[in-house]
């Protein structure tokens, strides 16, 4: 049974989109710890990152080093941090998210609150540079 | 001036290493989230990951799935979770860490105390099977 993200993937489920290429695709998290918080999958069905093959492994972290420029030049921070820790969804995924600072990165803070509005806003404001 | 992480990978600073090649260097965090946190560094001394070239961060990523591989097979542990943060030490540097728990995965829970005898014993198991 295909994944809650595989389903994304596919348009099957809306989403948040701010890239996608043949192998790879990215959103917004639903639950995101700062505005412009990024996940980025492969489109494979692989639940832990590195049972990836190399090379689509090697595909993934070139694909999200792109959208992790793209988010730097479209959302404030003063870089985006990165964590793959992935037992809640059985699809690889990382994590990219904009930091001021390290605390920034807090998987057990309250998750931030955005409108659909400000969601759409923010995709397409990274989509707009990951297309650049 | 040498960041302390180059000292480290010359050899200048002590510390237990789990794994080196020409370019790159992993070795055992010193106040590790759990055993066997390690740290993977390129030996070019850039700040932030997404400003290494294309190259040095594809090398780098490819070196961290072996150290990673090794480690789940050296401790004990669901799956190795990566972050970057990189805002304490101005040298690009990948957290490895072992994972029973999501929540294993917090900077800002207290450090693991361990002595140096067992640090030296889990560097060994690791870079044996990086070495296998």
């Amino acid at each position: 049974m295909a994944t809650i993200f595989s389903k994304i993937a596919a348009g099957e489920i809306p989403s948040y989109k701010v890239a996608e290429d043949e192998n790879y695709f990215a959103f917004l998290d639903i639950n995101p710890m700062v505005e412009g918080h990024t996940l980025v999958i492969p489109k494979k069905e692989v639940d832990y990152i590195f049972d990836l093959d190399d090379e689509t492994y090697a595909g993934l972290t070139a694909f999200a080093k792109k959208v992790a420029e793209a988010i730097k030049r479209a959302i404030p921070c003063k870089r985006v941090g990165v964590a793959v820790l992935g037992m809640e969804v059985p699809h690889a995924h990382i994590h990219l998210v904009p930091l001021q600072k390290e605390s920034d990165m807090d998987f057990r803070a309250e998750k931030k609150s955005l409108t659909p509005e400000r969601f759409k806003v923010v995709a397409a404001a990274i989509a707009a540079e990951f297309n650049k």
